[in-house]
């Protein structure tokens, strides 16, 4: 990596983390509308900084110059992304993965829990990471999800692994869970497409 | 609703707009490293500004002096949560629900696609919906999802409608579309808890 582009990264990093405290207080705080429209006034002028240079549309996965592949954007792994926790994937000698990862007040659905919909999404990420190889993603074939029991926000897991492969297709299975125990089982169907076709 | 509650949701909704702006902006801008760390001081600077007094945890579902539940900070339908689209619920005469809304940069996963995780999470967010009622939420017992194409990012559809109820759970079935078609599918059991468990 050049110094450049290290550089960057790290910018880049730091600029996301501070936005994900921004989401955070946005939601948290106990200010008054006054200081709010303030605090808009404030947040439209950065943006407005950013935008001085944009690229037209999303960010999609660019190369780096030794064409290693870049997914800033992405909004579970992207390091610019501040939607994405972000999640670290972490690759064991077998087909394992897992990610250790902590969900705050941004991830809510029922008072304290993590919505169903963000575990589902997690999931299909995890499960997804055990097709891919690096410049071949695989897509979202199918996937089903199990709620054992609420998925409390703060800590958690999620870990994933294969249990066969037919053709194109990887059938994975894995869970998500948190410090008592698994609270959410997941299996899916992820696809290695000849040409880029469904969405994972 | 009191005039103070109305300016309040107002200056909340004002906030989150900027502040999903500033997401996108962070994602797709193009000026370097030195611009962003000044950004970045800018954000942090308004955090605190936020920060001056906090609710303790996560926002969770708060009342309304008449009663009225708030539900500001939830990841899908927060007015307050930047995270979220946000994503309107409308219901029809029936057992119909649908949802019009956009996702930009923030919810990609393949270059110019939407993270399959993403649509599973609207999917179940808006199954759910046809079992949610007034002070009575249903939550994600099973979820099943299959991708058919991928999804562009930008204007979608979602809905969904009950396949049939038994006792306390309620079989939904729905799908996401873009302009051109259907793209996932999905069906899932929502359950009434007798006292709060698992996870939608």
């Amino acid at each position: 990596m050049t110094d450049d582009l290290a550089e960057l990264e790290s910018a880049s990093r730091r600029l996301a983390d501070s936005v994900r405290r921004l989401i955070d207080a946005t939601i948290r705080t106990q200010v008054d509308a006054a200081a709010l429209v303030e605090v808009s006034h404030a947040i439209d002028f950065a943006t407005e900084e950013l935008s001085a240079a944009m690229m037209p549309s999303s960010f999609g996965v660019q190369a780096t110059e030794d064409g290693r592949p870049m997914a800033w954007g992405n909004v579970m792994i992207g390091l610019r992304n501040a939607v994405a926790p972000p999640l670290v994937v972490n690759r064991g000698s077998d087909s394992a993965v897992w990610s250790d990862f902590a969900l705050g007040a941004a991830y809510e659905g029922p008072p304290g829990l993590v919505h169903g919909g963000v575990c589902a999404m997690v999931l299909d990420h995890v499960l997804g990471a055990t097709a891919h190889e690096p410049g071949r993603a695989a897509f979202t074939g199918t996937l089903r999800i199990r709620f054992l029991r609420g998925t409390p926000l703060g800590e958690l897991r999620a870990q994933a692994h294969v249990d066969r492969v037919e053709g194109a297709k990887t059938f994975a299975v894995g869970h998500l869970a948190d410090a008592r125990g698994v609270t959410v089982e997941a299996d899916g169907v992820f696809i290695h497409p000849r040409e880029q076709t469904p969405g994972g």
